[in-house]
């Protein structure tokens, strides 16, 4: 602590924990505006094409029934967007049967929130609210205690493998000191030492995190008619719950076998959502160990 | 561990660790299906008579113009609904310049993912699952810091008014006694073994999230034309970064003093999320402790 005071730090009269969080807001800061350019200029283009053909077909439309009154029309349009939103239009599933009332929970708990279901009702949005409080705390837990289930796997696997390879190092560079070795308790204390590098767990992890999303979408592509990327993009939008609702799986009515399809999926979903947490939260050790980094320097800049 | 073997984990052949993360998982399930079939009976009935009322709505408008080609209306009303989800129809802003591009890119890493704008471009899609990776990260990074830092903060304030009261009770009872008491340092070691109970920390937390929605759902009712339950519903939906989508503020073309609301929107956002994220965070807490109760009985239980 006495070091942090002498740098910048010192300067702006805070402890190096309140720096950490204020560096990370000017970096995330930064990070939004910086994709918000990005996204701006890969999508505007696209945004007014698309509302110029949208545009022209209403016009045209129009066009060919003079008679049709516009504000009838308008209001139709209207109720049929809403009607699309619920889930009526189309060979869509019912929504508040007990599978998709269950599809919509797991939405809920996992904050996903893809949004093709919501509570209309008033009494299904106060509902809402005191399950959702319940539940999003209870999957928060479930999270946490399979990323310390899965470090702690991890860790056993990594440290296994880091024994394996310490002891045939050892075996060849002193074969005639083999007794000591077996019995030595120096050696096993420095094994026992031994921590899985961060980096390590994180790759291991996001192997895992591609793996699964690469079988997810080998399920959903064929089954939803997308594209195998439009499958990866859906599986990377779940896992991490964000959720747009842009793409949503088990959607229609009839699937072939339909009931291990949406077995399938929960295990899917589920799987992916907590390897995908797991590796964000390895990924923000990284991230802060960086920052960390950062201060340190900014403190030796300023001690010059 | 060796107290855990002798009761029921030990007949499964299971660690305290992992029965938990088991017991866990099926709490969440039955949680699941109970939250399921009460949502169900709530909103069942309601989508049935939306559906009624959406399908005689249909045919009235095909009974008024019947000249009207049934697939022309359909492919309408196909292309209205994706305009509609584009943000196309009404007096929407626009979605792609910057500020909504920044909206956009706060919804995907805060994963609260609305699904008001998402990427239709391929390169969009692509660019959003690496830029997502490590915004997501960074985002977990930083709600966790704002977590440490108000349970410190708290932990503090609680500390110092457990102290005062602690100093006016030994001051009643010991009047006489003051001498030794102010430079006494039995006294001050058992003050700085004390800690906050979590249960506190949790009602302070609820009490603050309670207050950020309200004075956001105060802010926001008048402005979007919503009742102010219907503003709370979307702080919590929003906050919780379930995001549903079905309630979006910030949305319309035009609004008085449009930056300065702008700006409101973007802060209690963001106090909001990390409010309910460090809440749920404790409450999670709190939910494990009764776990590991349940645990505890179940054992108790088998041994008899
Ligand atoms: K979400
Ligand atoms: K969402």
């Amino acid at each position: 602590m006495a070091r942090t005071y002498r740098g910048c730090c010192a300067a702006l009269h805070l402890r190096e924990d309140n720096a950490r969080f204020f560096l990370l807001m000017i970096v995330m800061v930064l990070y939004m505006l910086g994709g918000a350019t990005v996204f701006m200029f890969l999508e505007g283009d696209n945004e007014t094409k698309e509302k110029k053909e949208y545009d022209i077909h209403l016009q045209s439309f129009y066009d060919r029934y003079p008679s049709v009154n516009k504000s009838d029309l308008e209001s139709l349009l209207r109720i049929h967007s809403e009607a699309e939103s619920a889930g009526f239009v189309g060979n869509k599933r019912p929504r508040w049967d007990f599978s998709g009332s269950f599809y919509f929970v797991g939405t809920v708990v996992s904050t996903i929130g893809f949004g093709m279901t919501t509570p209309r009702t008033t009494n299904g949005k106060v509902l809402l609210i005191f399950y959702g409080f319940f539940g999003c705390a209870g999957a928060i837990l479930f999270f946490n205690l399979f990323l310390e289930r899965i470090i702690t796997f991890l860790a056993y696997i990594l440290r296994a493998i880091h024994d394996r390879k310490m002891k045939r190092k050892m075996g060849m560079n002193n074969n005639h000191d083999e007794a000591r070795r077996d019995s030595g308790s120096i050696d096993e204390d420095s094994l026992s030492n031994w921590k899985p590098s961060v980096y390590w767990v994180m790759l291991i992890l996001l192997l895992g995190a591609v793996v699964v999303a690469c079988c997810a979408s080998a399920m959903y592509y064929p089954v939803e008619d997308w594209t195998y990327f439009e499958a990866i993009y859906f599986c990377f939008v779940t896992f991490a719950t964000i959720g747009f609702g842009d793409y949503v799986v088990s959607q229609r009515e009839h699937y072939n076998s339909v009931h291990f399809y949406r077995l399938g999926n929960f295990i899917f979903i589920v799987i992916g959502c907590c390897c995908i947490y797991s590796l964000f939260n390895v990924t923000s050790i990284v991230i802060k160990q960086a920052l960390n980094w950062i201060i340190k320097r900014l403190n030796c800049e300023c001690r010059r």
